[in-house]
């Protein structure tokens, strides 16, 4: 079969940045290794064609499935990539998609034009194809953004969780130590947190108070202009 | 000429959504009248395909500029609108864009496949062609998130300007009246006014004090960590 037009067309193709998080180690970003040209046997960001018969979004999810196995995932579009000169094949725009999940929950599974798929952390990534890399810069950008201004961190921490482990949340998208006082300062000033009276349990060090955060009242919140800021 | 892929693509378009503001009148946003079906005779946002040799930025720059006779804006990438439904004739994926400009400096003039460009007040909007409304509302949201975190707002306004102009500016695309107190309080308190020791002139209420921006020290203080918020 061929599909003829009266003009050219761009290629349309979609990315996905999956940021994997678990509380003992690094942030991650899940990558597959090309089995295809160009770039055969490299590594760069699941993604591929959008079929005219799916959404832009729907091709995303089906992309990440297919080349890493993760699914159930929330991808947000980050943004369309959309010069000239990014694919050695021809004319290709990329709209790309970033998500950001817990590690444990998504067992990795690499098939169609992926030969394998890893986590790696963002401190020792191999060189990515195509433009990735700058995708990767942008999903970041974003990241840290937004964790600013919305309470998505909580949703890669256990139910209920210490503000040490919290803090070590944000310092690892933030790349950078945050102080101690401000950071429970801040955080306790939004009156957010359900105080849960437990208290972690077999800790070498004084065991600290758990918390969880209250959802309920952040949606109540929302609706009268609350600005969550961390 | 005809142009034939193995297999079927998307067509590829750009929208723009450019608001107009002007501190006498209520925000506006800058609207096409279609020459060409589908929609033909009736409005929606300037915009059209991407040619294979443009980038897709260039793609929105050269669209506006053919459409309105607007030029020399800073177009900014709003999302993508990648569903199945969104045009009559066939499968068409559309990278919106939105840019915020000051009526005056900005003659229309539509051409190609326009038969007329005008501003339109947000409050009397006419039905728009495609999923245009969606369009629109989607960077309405994103103008009045932004708005409240970067400086935008300056660029609309004379250079020396009074607190109760600035106000209004917000009033207008936050489409609520706010708190004067607490506006000049917010505003003060992150000391990126400067004070040209000027008042308005020939004025029938009292004249107010005329403040710049202070874009040098705006600049300094980012690189800091600072957060612009009013």
């Amino acid at each position: 079969m061929s599909y003829t037009y009266d003009y050219p067309r761009p290629a349309l193709t979609v990315d996905c940045v999956v940021f994997g998080f678990e509380p003992a180690s690094a942030l991650k970003v899940l990558l597959i290794r090309r089995k295809l040209p160009p770039y055969e046997g490299e590594w760069s960001l699941p993604g591929g064609f959008v079929q005219v018969s799916e959404s832009v979004d729907d091709a995303a999810v089906r992309e990440l499935q297919e080349e890493t196995g993760v699914a159930d995932v929330f991808l947000e579009q980050l943004y369309t990539f959309g010069s000239l000169q990014r694919d050695p094949r021809e004319r290709v725009v990329s709209v790309a998609y970033y998500a950001l999940v817990s590690l444990q929950g998504h067992p990795l599974q690499a098939a169609t034009d992926a030969s394998d798929a890893q986590w790696f952390a963002l401190s020792t990534l191999p060189s990515l194809g195509f433009d990735h890399r700058e995708i990767l810069e942008c999903a970041i950008a974003r990241l840290r953004s937004k964790i600013r201004y919305e309470p998505i961190g909580f949703e890669l921490l256990p139910k209920k969780f210490t503000l040490s482990q919290l803090q070590r949340l944000y310092e690892q998208i933030l790349e950078r130590e945050l102080d101690k006082r401000n950071f429970r300062k801040k955080l306790l000033k939004m009156d957010l947190l359900i105080d849960t009276e437990e208290k972690e349990q077999s800790v070498a060090h004084r065991a600290a108070k758990l918390y969880a955060f209250d959802t309920t009242k952040y949606i109540e919140l929302k609706k009268t202009g609350f600005n969550f800021e961390l």
